[in-house]
C-alpha cells in the first residue's frame, strides 16, 4: 500500500566515541523512507534539499522504490545541515550546528499522485508544515502517524495540539508524553493523549524499548541490548519508517498487527545504530532482518504455565 | 525447598505524593521473606531487631512460614530506622534519617538448621556480613543470590568483589552494573561481571523492567505500567524474594525457569508498590497473583509469523 513520508533530507556531521562522520546523508524522511523501503516499494517522499545533495543518494532512494516527485530541489541553495557530538554514554548529545538553509522556507507541495496515500508518516517538523500535508490529502488516509518532539511542545503547543487532533498514531518519548499530557504515569499520560485525538500512542524509550497503547491495552516491546551502539542518529525515524512500512505492507491496523509493527520498527532501529548514517541499512538483507526478528522473539519470550 | 534470606528488618517512615506512613515495618529481609512466602513456607530469616519491633508483625511472618530462629532480638536496643521522602516522579528520593541502631554491631549467626539451606538470598548489607553468611554454610547452596548497591562499590569494592566471586546470581540496577564493570553497554557489563564469578546477572530497571543475562543469552522482562505507584519502597527486595521464592518452589535453575522467576518477581514487585509497607502484600490472594501474571503475558506477547 502507498506510504507518504514527510520530513528532512539532510547532511549530518556526527561525532561519537567510535569516530566521526562528516557530511553524511541523514534526515527524518531519508531514514524513514529507507527503513520503509524494506517492506514496500510504493513510497512517496515529501521534502526539500539544495542542489548540493548528491545525485547518487537520490538515485539510491529511487532504486528502492521511493518516489521523489515531492522532493523539492532548490537551485543555488544548501541542504539542511546538523552537526552533533554524542557523549560517552550515547544517551546524551550536544548540537554543534543547525543550519536550516532550504528548510527555512519549506512549503510542502503534494503531487497529485501523493494525495490519496493510504499511510502517512509526518516526521518531526513544525506542526504547521505537518498540518499543511494533512490539508492537501484529497482522501482521509487509513492511518496518519505523527512524530514530534519536546521543542514543539515548548514553542508551538497550540499548533501541535491542532495537528495531534487529526492523527491516528502519535510517536514520542516518555518525557515528551509526560510533558504533553501533564501526567507522570504513562498509563495516565496515554489516557490524556487519547482525549486529544489519537487512537494509538507509541512511547519510544530508546535502550528500554517501546510501549504501544491503544484503548486500555498496552504492549511492551523490548529493545535489543547491543554490545556496541555505533551511532544512534536516525534510530527514531528508522523505527517509525519500519513500523509504518510493515503496516503498509500488511495493510492491517489491528492492535495485534501493530504490536508486530513495533517489533519490526525496533528491529530496523537496531540495525540503524550499528553504523553511521544509513551505512548498515544499505547492505541489509532479508535474511539479516529475519535473524534479527528471531533475536527479538528469543529476547521477550517466556512461558507461564498454571 | 529451603530458602535462607538475610537483610534488614526495620522501621520506615515514608513520604510520597500520596501520603505519609510513619514507623511502618520494612527492611530487605522482611520484604523478601514476605514475597518468598507466597511460594514456599520453608524460609529461614537472618536479621536483627531491637525489643521495639512489634510481636504482631513477627507472629505474622511466622504464620507465613518464615522461621525466625535466626532473628536476633536485642533487649534494650532499637531497630534499624530509615526515613525518606519521594519526589513527585517517584524515581528519586531523599533520605531524611538513617539510624543504624542494632545494625551497627550486627554479626549474623546461623542456627544449625539454616546451614544447609538450598537457596540463599543475601540482601543488601555490608559485603563483610554477606560473606559471613556464606562462610557459615556447611553445604554449598544450590543457588546464592546477592543484592547490593552503588554505596558498597564506592566504599568497599574489594570486599564486595570477594563476595561476588562466591555467588551465582547478582541483582543490581543498570547504573550499578556499569559502575561495577566499567562498561557502559550492558551486554559488555554482563560479560565482565561473569568474569568476576556469577553465572547469572539480573539488571533491575524499575519502570523499564528487568534484564536477565546468562552466558550469551538475554531475557528482557517488562515492568507493568501502573496508573499509580503509591510507594516504591521495598520493590527491589520484593522482586528478589518473589524471584528466589519461585525458584525454591520449583527447584529448577535452568535459564527458562529463571525467566519465569523474573516475571514472578516482577509481578510481586508490582503489588508491593500499590501500598505503603507490606500493606498490599498482606491481602494478596493466589487469584490476584494469577491475574497479574496474565497481565504480564498480555503485555509482552507478540506473534511474528514469517
Amino acid at each position: 500500500m502507498s506510504l507518504l513520508t514527510i520530513g528532512t533530507v539532510a547532511f549530518d556531521t556526527i561525532e561519537t566515541p567510535y569516530g566521526k562522520a562528516e557530511m553524511v546523508v541523514g534526515g527524518a524522511a531519508l531514514y524513514a523512507g529507507i527503513a520503509a523501503s524494506h517492506f514496500t516499494n510504493d513510497i512517496h517522499l515529501v521534502s526539500v534539499v539544495g542542489d548540493d545533495f548528491p545525485q547518487v543518494e537520490l538515485d539510491y532512494m529511487q532504486a528502492r522504490g521511493i518516489d521523489l516527485e515531492g522532493l523539492q530541489i532548490k537551485e543555488g541553495e544548501k541542504s539542511f545541515f546538523w552537526a552533533g557530538r554524542y557523549h560517552d554514554n550515547m544517551n546524551q548529545r550536544d548540537t554543534l550546528v543547525t543550519d536550516l538553509n532550504v528548510l527555512a522556507n519549506f512549503d510542502p507541495v503534494l503531487p497529485e499522485s501523493y494525495k490519496k496515500s493510504k499511510y502517512v508518516l509526518l516526521g518531526n517538523l513544525t506542526p504547521e508544515i505537518q498540518m499543511r500535508v494533512i490539508q492537501q490529502m484529497t482522501k482521509r488516509p487509513k492511518l496518519i502517524v505523527l512524530d514530534t518532539m519536546n521543542f514543539w511542545m515548548d514553542v508551538a503547543m497550540d499548533s501541535l495540539k491542532a495537528v495531534i487532533k487529526e492523527i491516528d498514531v502519535l510517536t514520542i518519548n516518555d518525557e515528551e508524553a509526560r510533558q504533553l499530557s501533564g501526567e507522570y504515569s504513562l498509563v495516565k499520560a496515554a489516557r490524556a493523549i487519547f482525549e486529544m485525538g489519537p487512537k494509538f500512542l507509541v512511547i519510544k524509550k530508546g535502550e528500554h524499548g517501546a510501549l504501544l497503547f491503544h484503548k486500555d491495552k498496552i504492549f511492551a516491546a523490548p529493545a535489543l541490548p547491543l554490545a556496541e551502539v555505533f551511532d544512534p542518529t536516525g534510530a527514531g525515524d528508522t523505527f517509525a519508517g519500519g513500523f509504518l512500512g510493515y503496516l503498509a505492507k500488511t495493510d492491517n491496523i489491528s492492535f495485534e498487527n501493530m504490536k508486530r509493527a513495533v517489533i519490526y520498527g525496533s528491529a530496523m532501529a537496531s540495525f540503524c545504530v550499528e553504523d553511521f548514517s544509513i551505512g548498515r541499512m544499505k547492505g541489509l538483507k532479508k535474511t539479516d532482518l529475519k535473524k534479527r526478528l528471531k533475536d527479538f522473539v528469543r529476547l521477550a519470550k517466556f512461558d507461564i504455565e498454571d
